[in-house]
């Protein structure tokens, strides 16, 4: 039994809602339970150096906690001097995975960057910054494109992310954080809308596991990408 | 006549949301026009070194920035790898301010820090910070009261803050960004809710002031904080 | 009664020498009381990147503390890694002060950068280093106009800075250390040579102050800034 | 075609050197190929904070690449004032698979540091880190069994790490760096010595992959993994 | 012929004002030419941990340069964030020195910090910091002896430094800047009272220097020492 | 009687293994008994900004020890963030010192960096980095005169390092860790080929040394630098 009384495979809920702050190309608070993560794409007209003058386009992102994000307040980053590991770590991964889903010639020689900032955290953070993001994403493009600087659209398909895990013995679906601090292995899965696949990460926490049990994760991802890029279509609809 | 279409002493609409946040002590998010702070209290049962074994509390204050609040991208401070100045002298001004409306007597060995993070800037940012803070500041303490761990109420008084400044030759309440950034003087005024001052703090930028500016800056600030101080007490009711 | 014995309304007493150091275009040691500022002017034929080609200059300054300058050794900044917090506030204070008193346009496409370095403190620091900067201004801009580098004098007015607070409750004026660590309210204020306004910061520090008690510090502060406007007259004379 | 001429499913050539140097409680030189790392294990009689008075040891990882290391001369970490993204994410991943393969409780209250220092990098730098550094924390556990501070054996199994990936549209093994830079998806298989796995990583750069394509990489991955544990059971024999 | 006309085996003009700062506990200025340096001597009743219960005590030095002291303008370290390689090496030389005239045995588990900045600067400021900084060290132990925590006195012998150098083919005793900056060999010389050595220090610039060169410099740094420890007797007098 | 049997004026064995790295334009591993250093000398088109279109170029060496080079492990430097001054006081040295056997003219317009890490310690790692350094740079010119890119050999002659001490009361040559940590006396001597001096430094710990002392560790330098550079020639034949 699931501590929220959820089955298995269930995710979740989630709500997706756009144009939530007024400066960004691409804007969108996403909400998986209680984890909540805003996402803005911001467009900027130059490249890093190692794509000038290659016609090729850049989309990277950064990942922030608000310091009472989670349930014990945690030292504010900025105050550190620097940022952490799984911070990298982290932003690292969503920004592979949103470029995963984008054509960087068509984008041409632009960066937009997609910053996504955990204002309330129960597991599953990194997972809700990709879905999220790709939404904020979107818009940017959007708005690109109907302002007429690009033409044909860079975005290949959806880019969906989800954590899936052993928690007693169990394979479950969308990790909320008692399960997530609980489970022998985690994983977060990255897939595209047609259900290929971008990145997989799974880690045995304590105990390893087996073919069978990383196949279980595996079908349960496919079912919450499915729901994901559901709902990120009725989001930009 | 002001960008905003505002008469001289109009302050932009205020809401104060309490509660937006699941594990904060207190929290609120604060909206003057389209500057929008989320703040959060986060209780500790420890004091800075400097305090122990006084019998008395302390209360502190976090400010930060979200990359894309601004028109234009900001660095993230925690890439950075450090805050900035501006940074810095904006948070002791909330904690000092803060801390004023305290009898830390009163609340006894623990810490209350204040993070008030800009989730959206349209200038005021500091001003939104303090009269947010506040109330989340005020909700930790209801529910230190509620829970018995704090008998006689530490708050003395409401603390807010408005900004006023010279535009166009003209002394105006609540500046804007886009007010904000061509003023001539610009100031900000932390009172408490019997209109006794906390801080003032008012700068020429290019052009010097008189006293008589000095004094209608000071009188419009009465008016705004007394706008504040009534939205404070709407949104704890 | 004031520990040192001085009336409400007395200044410490002030001195002002000019040329103290060999290299610098404009130098001053600045002593009230048993508060020493070294300050230093020194000019870059180069401006900050957002004033580049726009014809005007710049004026910026920078703040520092011996380790020993104070009771009890403090560690030393550039061993720390950073500046604090105060360091920053000060130093951001003193640059807006003085550049009130400049016509950039007159000074050209060129930086000075005024260095107060503090060589032993009584309270006041940021107050002498604004009035003494002032001083090692003036003599770097007679430098450039002597040597025909600058037609039109730069320089609009004095800038002096005195702190006034409210001690053992009551208003006094130019606090030293012993006053300073037990004000109940704090003020710096920056004038002109004229009497016109600058920068007002005034701080409760524990107990919050009155519009009487406001004004009761802004007479001080007249009476304190025209002395030292007298001194900044007779040191460059 | 390999670059190298190498088989599809072939590994580099394994030579893994014990006791390279004097001090370490355990150490190795691991060769795959022109990969070559230094792994050295150290032990502390103390554990991190949250492990205090838990009666359980810990094992971390850190990791270094020699500025020369590479084709073209890297800045030296310790210059740049921080260790990269890249090689946070890397020594974190090397600590929690060597961790994978230990029983902490077994191992009492001890601390492991495994340093894996590049020297010489043609591609799958991390994972010869893995293979090599549980051969240094193997050699040092020994040591422990040996002088009798450790009665059971902490070790589970042998843990070991390889790369595969898609190059030239072809699921191959062990990857050089001509190849990890072309490859179309990048994975990184740390499994037991039983082939229960720990980890999983794959990351599509430029293309997705199929379920069908992973499984190809999981194949060879069991292949190289027995050749890896087969080169650590013929070192520490 | 020497830049300032001086004889090859001149000192510079050497003055030692002491007590010319109010908090520390041993303080003077010393000026050799128009190198000039403060320092002061803070003591600690605690030594580092290394030194914990040992019954002995410490003397350590930190060095600065105030940004203007140099002919053209120089970062400050505190905003650059960290010490130069240059301030390191120098401030553990000053220390070094000032240890080898000391019984740290005599001396007790107390700390005395001797902090040497540069007001302005022409060549030797190093060898300056080190003459100084043991005449502060001196008051200060005196100031130690005449309360009574002190009974044998830890001064062992003074404690001088002087640089000389191979400049335009001759060897000349305490360059100032334009010789040093010209020099072709370079030479520090620490030595006790009666003339024996606790640290020398040669190094060619450009060119290398004979076994008779070296000679000539030991020899010039005997006259120099005997000049500075008269200066010293004549300030502590 | 020295710990390891030596003789007064007997060096540990010296091994110089060249060509041990792939990448590198030049490499050695240097042995002197149990200190290893790895040296690589890495070659750049471009120059510091200070010797841009001067015809000139630069060698300039970095210096690094692994966490486990010595008898108890060492913070990684890259983990605190900088580089002690123990680092840079040595690849300061390192680099003065390879430079001085450079014409920088012959060498054109190009910089090359010596780096030096230290795989195993058993003191004198600075002595062993510089003469390893030389062989390493050696090789580096020979690659970049049989291109043809260099016409004059740049190398005007061997440069070779090593330390002498006072131990227990003796002069001794080539210092290893257990004489080094109860040296009363500490010399490093760098020289050239022909035995004319580079660097000299001596320093007392704890004792002072007198002028005889000195001249015995010179002339047990001078023997001491004579069996590397044989080895250097051996190595480099």
């Amino acid at each position: 039994m699931r501590p929220s009384g959820r089955a298995l495979d269930q995710m979740r809920d989630i709500t997706i809602d756009v144009g939530v702050t007024r400066h960004a190309e691409g804007s969108c608070m996403i909400r998986c339970g209680d984890t909540h993560v805003l996402c803005t794409a911001s467009l900027e007209e130059r490249v890093p150096p190692f794509l000038r003058n290659t016609g090729q386009g850049w989309v990277t992102a950064e990942y922030g906690m608000l310091p009472r994000a989670t349930t014990t307040r945690m030292r504010r980053e900025a105050q550190a001097g620097k940022q952490s590991g799984r911070t990298q770590e982290i932003q690292r991964l969503i920004g592979r995975s949103l470029r995963a889903g984008i054509d960087r010639n068509a984008l041409g020689e632009r960066q937009i960057t997609v910053d996504c900032d955990v204002i309330q955290a129960d597991g599953g953070t990194r997972c809700a910054a990709i879905t999220g993001g790709w939404v904020a994403l979107r818009l940017a493009l959007d708005k690109l494109m109907k302002a007429g600087d690009i033409v044909t659209d860079p975005m290949v398909d959806h880019v969906a992310a989800v954590s899936c895990g052993i928690y007693a013995g169990q394979a479950v679906l969308d990790l909320d954080y008692p399960e997530d601090s609980e489970a022998g292995t985690d994983g977060n899965f990255v897939m595209t809308g047609d259900g290929r696949m971008i990145e997989l990460q799974a880690s045995a926490e304590g105990a390893t596991f087996s073919r069978d049990q990383f196949a279980e994760l595996m079908a349960l991802a496919d079912k919450g990408i499915a729901d994901l890029v559901a709902a990120q279509k009725a989001a930009i609809a």
